[in-house]
């Protein structure tokens, strides 16, 4: 199995001969390109259950043999696909349960790639069936490397089985109705359920108004998916259990943001792959932002992804050009070794693509492909991407080599839904995981390695821990932060902290007393403004702009470090410290803009400790990225932008490439990267 | 019964122990802090038919006999709600007929308030039941001051009931089909009917193109609410004649606007209650106006309310600081008593609230309420409202107090209706009740009192009649108004007047030979413009904008005040006034801005009679409004500004509160509020 | 039968005394005027099933005889539609499967006009009856000048028989399912079918996501709905199948365009008609463009359906004022003439209108009529429309006069359709019919006439063949296109060129030989752009700013006129020209404004040869267009200004309407039309 023996960085992707099953001529011709690019390793079988029974209980394997045939002969890896993400028709025709149900309580036909019931217990047996059958037949190939299951598991389901789960899964969370009634609030309203049965799913004809279901509602959309994903695993551990066994995640970007995909809680399905995988679909040189800032936004969702597991990840997908969206730009040149190199440099095991060779149709025809329409060898992202892989192949020791982090911003998929759920205060400004950015985007520009932490893992072994907008807090996070704090740590935290439980109910008697003890303060009045209304904070004598929300704040034995300036409540406190035990707890009461965090995470001791590291002075569009492993660090120095840019390196370090020293001002052409390293 | 006999103003609001019957130490604190905040009102029961039967057929009443008990304890009142706004969950289980279907024609299942069928005889029949037992149980309860009949009645069912009553509506109505299919001109398009069944409810699977069936299903709407309600009421009048009945109507902001519901004729639903009372809830404080034009349409919305009957009336729910809305911001310092003072000035009855108690969860967490979360007395929010209601209760004298309006805004829901429904001239650029504010806002500028009349009320006695865009006019009403004027009143009207009948048909032969002679003119084009385009009027020596509509105007013998200046129509009449009889009408051809019906409202003789009753020259941030009663007339000044505002009192007052003199000049500190009254 | 023997313009438009029958005075009043104003021509029956046919198998003919007869007596035409449009009532009450399953598979009830099922074996068969009752009693009547079947055929149904039929209609195409899956390249996303059946409509609840099956979709629909028309048309035929037969075809204007219906493919659908005629509703003197834009954009259309079969059409709908839009603006005085004038100068038979009578009720009751709702002869309108009818009737001469054009723009309904369905590049931004527009716009400016040509048209004849963004192309087109060349002709294209087969499948291999060999030039890689991004362009010594889309260019043997300015493929050719056999074949890589297709277009000499026909400067605000007919030319010349506009004539002609010649300076008054001619 290559992938644990191979210590080479993977590169490659998606690749889909099922589609060219009648043009023998263009697979020999991709096995001829892939050589030349340095492919190693190739995703099988995503969407091909079609090609593997083309009718009920007639399997045809031949295909896939003759392509597992030629990777082993190419020394590569498989990562197989089981093809749960797309059902054959006749599957659906036959069983119309393996459909999904839409949120007007309308069944699906066929037709949707990603659109089957998770509860359905024909689906269930249907892929068991097949996955066993491919767990079989190429669970001991020694091209398998990996599994990849199914494909960006997403979506609900709101059929009569799906709602069925989601009433026995309420009964073993509340156990009583009255368990159930209480954590919702049922009586706001008078929705008091008499009986499990009145429990519907949340459909456009039913309730969606209880904030706890909606709640429990998401968490039951992850628990499915999870089963169900288990489900399939069952069989391919059962044929090889040293196999690996990933699926893809996703990020997403509404309008110009980008941000992990909000609708599942990857920190609990993190848990159960062995290895995170995700597609990597940013929009370099789009015109609404400087490139830094979309390689910002690409960082913090990097290292989301390796903070799942705090262990390094694998980008499963990602374009070697153009992405299909509705401005499909070409990458300019250079910028594809430079985005791809980023991923190596925040933890990813590789570098994999979404699509090795174009399908000659429908909906992705125009998205990158290493080989287009054309065949060409001779094309621009042909050769870039040769180019990348040749440099990445002639890397060494990077595989399994982590990333060191001394700050660490603790977050949670409950609060994000928690948060988004609730109408006051602007559905839409809450911007959750996008404020987790505006934290983040200090470290990024000033070299310092961050890590996103779920809530729930164990964050005692960061220096300084940023827990933005933590509104939904169970009791035993309140502990722990206090312990972390009165232990040594130094804690951020803002607006939005702590307000509800763990069934989006809001706390009664006053602000939690863990929470008043650590940060030293209570909480005032909470003013949500109009979108052009601002407030102004004193803070580091400077003044700073405020926006949305102003945390009026109460100091029991905090000091105020900054203040309102404008309104009913000026000169009342806005930015408190709180030395708490051995450590020191800060509270900022007010949303602004990042010239404020700049400020105050610049202040921070534990912050400057980790400053000038191997610079002198951090250049903003100069990302400088870290992975240690076997007695070296490497990093990666990444010029990102279309201008020429300096840095003066602290010490010496040695090129990878060149093998030649480093030391002094470095000027990086543009979008150049520069790979080099020095002993741990 | 304490609402008859009390002379007090109401002060209180929404209280759901239903929602904390776990919490008796809540409850407690809860009777012990309305106290203090001078409460003496609770609404009790809107939502509760689920704690009062958790099973069909089981009641159990235990817990508002307590809350009843505690009330008599305090010697306050309760209002006490059916509880049809929501259905018991079992309910909508056992008998989905009573849950709404809607536009899609898909039945709901439970889960949402406010969504049961009107014409479903199970809903009925257990909707009576329920009310039976209230009405047996606390019709003769000392405590009990006024029935709150559901809850802020809206909305439409499309189910196979609603259909059958919908056609024997229309059969009741029309009594054939041929007058039906002449009164919609079914020929247009070929729909015409050969059968009541044919006649479809229009949901979106079925005809919405008919102009006049749009218009009945509007009114069915309206007719099968209050039949609904009138059904609620029988069983609480059994039991006690005595005790008033009402339901809380609503306003609505669609965008930045504030005006009354669209969805129901309330002029109608007005007749079936013996007091209007209505929930306000305007944006105070919001970004894209000054306060005084929030106040001015909050102050139009309650002289619509007062204008239903022409009576006082009750805001039955306010904000006692933030509004759950997408911006939730607090009420500054001073805004409560300011806009609750307003409600009092305008004719409401007293003050009351939701919330007196935070729901824990759901929709309205955060919503304002007098004691939140916290519980705490020692919050700005409540010691505000403990403030406010020590002053209110510190006034005599103002239960039933009148106002005294000699101008009248004549209006029509079918108007409102037939006008939106007309694609043609912009379905969004109608703006009826926005017009409406138009014209109301010169009189309260100028603190001239102005009563909202719907259609069918005599207006003779008012000596201004602003009547704009009545579109839709029956023939009566046509006949009143020529009397009107010929008999001395003054009128005014606009472009959109007397077009269509009853039908939303055309009045065939030219404008209606009624409106011809009582205004001087016939009617020209109309000019429906973009709405960047602008043509001027010439009027009174200024130059004035006009937009969106152009109504050209041919002179019988009506005096031309203004004309048109540009495009091809430049010279024409665009204003004039016609002496009729002992009176004067004046038509308006043109839409402009406030400017031009500000300069026309100054120049009437019957204006300037109203003008400078208390001051010299009016204040545009201070609104002086006035309540006449048991002799005496009590002035409201409100400074609706953040900056102090001085206004001239042109004779004495006593100051209701301090008891001493006022008079010359008075400066009113931010938001301040100055009661004062004279003789009669 | 008048329209045959006719040699008048028809004049005139729909009429529906169906609305008016219990009015006889109306009816009697409507002839008097529509003799006064010049109205040679009704559209009778339009929707007036519901008046002929009252109850199943009972007819009334007896109104329709009446307005024949006064037909007869006024020596007018009738045109007379089929009543499909709209189905009675009872029809559709007794058999619901006449009516529409919408895209969420819900059944319609009655209620919608034009929502009627094409495959519905009882509509067919109902509309069958219907249509041989009127054949049969008046296809022998001498008033009957045409047959108008239905109205402004459109939409989609997903029922199951239409779902049969699209079955039946896929098999008959790809006789069998492999030839289907490869077509349609189901395997992308596993969606391979393994029977006829499997295959949905494409509602929201099936698959929308196979680029081939949508495009064959939109294929089909217009399949069937020839099929319909064509089921219509038979009993029409065998009464008398000297009568002509249409259907009125329409164009849309989404936001402030207007271009052709977008829905059907009217190439294929004209085959079916003896006359195309359309419904023409331009919005005249709005906000955003000027009028001379409004004219071209009108003109555009003209030509587009003048071109479906390259002979006279029929304008059978126009509005004689305001147009039921949101902003229904007057028509200014004199654009009445202009505007039908216009429809003559391109092509058109007549002027006929929507409505010679208003409706007094329902959805058009504000669009513009000959007759208002007062029923007079002196308003604006009316006098305007008989000042034009006087004036047409006047003309001689021009009945199936052709317009003579060399310059031809090619196109296809499939390019627009599949280029839509593609999300990459911006699905909102491919605006297929609007560039057509803006190279139309260059020849329009220099009045030199240009026609649309279907791409299944014989092009030979043109000298100039622009056809831009022929994104889908046949290999047989490619051929013809070559051939054309390399025969003489001149040829531009654009970027979105030859990428994908009939099928949208793109091309493999590079840009096919054909082409290549025609343009002499291979294709490199194409660029999309973000809105606010430009690049640039040097071409004949200026500089133009490119747009959405950069096609880069590798010439083979093609000489290069323009290169890129900016950004890594500065330098590189943008605009190439080759000289190809006996012709030149010129492609544009960029999107560009009209500036540099302007410059271009001046540029060429078959252009050069097309100018200063009549006028040695074109002036922009007046079009110069003619008709050839019976050895003479008559020139429309028109002023599409509101100020006086020049022209000089390069040589004398005879102004039609004073018979006086005209020579030298013609100054034009606003919005005037001359019409003069010279021997051809």
């Amino acid at each position: 199995m290559n992938f644990n023996v191979d210590e080479k960085l993977l590169h490659g992707g998606d690749y889909n001969p099922d589609q060219w099953l009648d043009y023998p001529d263009i697979i020999d011709q991709d096995f001829a390109l892939m050589k030349k690019a340095h492919i190693n390793t190739i995703t099988l079988g995503v969407f091909a259950w079609s090609a593997l029974e083309p009718e009920e209980g007639h399997f045809d394997f031949s295909w896939m043999d003759d392509i597992f045939a030629r990777m082993n002969q190419l020394g590569g890896n498989v990562i197989l696909a089981t093809p749960s993400g797309a059902r054959p028709q006749w599957l659906s025709e036959k069983y119309p349960e393996v459909n999904r149900v839409d949120e007007r309580l309308q069944r699906h036909t066929h037709g949707f790639r990603h659109d089957h019931c998770y509860s359905s217990p024909v689906y269930r047996a249907k892929v068991k069936l097949i996955n066993t059958k491919l767990a079989e037949r190429y669970g001991q190939n020694p091209a398998l490397a990996m599994w990849h299951v199914s494909n960006e598991y997403s979506g609900e389901c709101f059929c009569d089985l799906c709602e069925a789960n989601w009433q026995r899964w309420l009964q073993a969370k509340y156990h009583t109705l009255k368990a159930l009634n209480d954590a919702w609030l049922t009586s706001f309203w008078g929705g008091t359920y008499s009986s499990w049965h009145q429990i519907k799913v949340p459909s456009q004809l039913a309730s969606t108004k209880i904030h706890g279901m909606a709640l429990d509602w998401r968490r039951f959309n992850t628990a499915i998916t999870i089963d169900f994903f288990d489900a399939e695993v069952a069989p391919l551990r059962a044929a090889n259990a040293a196999v690996p066994v990933t699926t893809n995640f996703m990020a997403e970007g509404p309008g110009h943001d980008f941000i992990p995909l909000q609708g599942l809680d990857y920190g609990a399905f993190a848990k159960h792959v062995d290895l995170v995988s995700w597609d990597s679909y940013p929009q370099w040189n789009n015109d609404y932002e400087p490139l830094a800032e979309t390689a910002m936004k690409t960082a913090f969702v990097h290292d989301t992804f390796y903070g799942l597991k705090e262990q390094p990840f694998l980008v499963m997908e990602s374009a070697p050009s153009r992405v299909n969206t509705p401005v499909a730009k070409l990458k300019r040149p250079g910028v594809h070794a430079l985005a791809s190199f980023q991923q190596i440099a925040h933890g990813s095991e590789g570098s994999l693509y979404f699509q090795i060779r174009a399908a000659r149709a429908n909906s992705e025809k125009f998205h990158g492909a290493v080989i287009g329409h054309d065949g060409s060898d001779d094309t621009r992202v042909f050769k870039e991407v040769a180019a990348y892989g040749a440099r990445l192949s002639a890397l060494a020791g990077l595989r399994k080599a982590k990333r060191q982090a001394k700050v660490g911003i603790v977050y949670d998929w409950d609060v994000l839904w928690a948060q988004h759920r609730e109408a006051a205060f602007g559905r839409d400004r809450k911007r959750y995981f996008q404020t987790l950015e505006d934290h983040y985007a200090y470290f990024w520009q000033h070299d310092i390695p961050v890590t996103l932490v779920p809530v729930d893992h164990d964050f005692r072994q960061y220096d300084l821990v940023i827990a933005p907008m933590l509104y939904l807090m169970r009791p035993e996070l309140m502990t722990r932060l206090r312990a972390y704090v009165s232990q040594g740590g130094t804690l951020v935290a803002t607006y939005f902290t702590g307000i509800v439980d763990e069934h989006d109910s809001v706390y009664l008697g006053g602000w939690p007393a863990p929470l008043q003890e650590t940060f030293g303060i209570k909480l005032g009045e909470f003013d949500s403004v109009y979108p052009d209304e601002h407030n102004h904070v004193d803070f580091a004598g400077q003044q700073f702009e405020t926006h949305d929300y102003n945390q009026l704040i109460e100091p029991v034995d905090a000091e105020v470090l900054g203040r309102y300036q404008d309104d009913f409540y000026a000169g009342s406190p806005a930015i408190t410290r709180h030395r708490f035990g051995q450590g020191t707890a800060y509270y900022i009461g007010p949303r602004t803009k990042r010239d404020l965090l700049n400020v105050l995470y610049a202040s921070l001791p534990v912050v400057q400790a980790e400053l000038a590291r191997l610079v002198a002075k951090p250049n903003p569009a100069v990302s400088i990225q870290s992975r240690v492993g076997q007695g070296e660090r490497t990093y990666f120095i990444m010029n990102f932008s279309s201008c020429p840019q300096t840095i003066s390196l602290a010490r010496p370090l040695i090129d990878c490439e060149s093998h030649g020293p480093l030391l002094g001002q470095l000027v990086l052409t543009p979008y150049r990267v520069v790979i080099a390293k020095e002993r741990a």
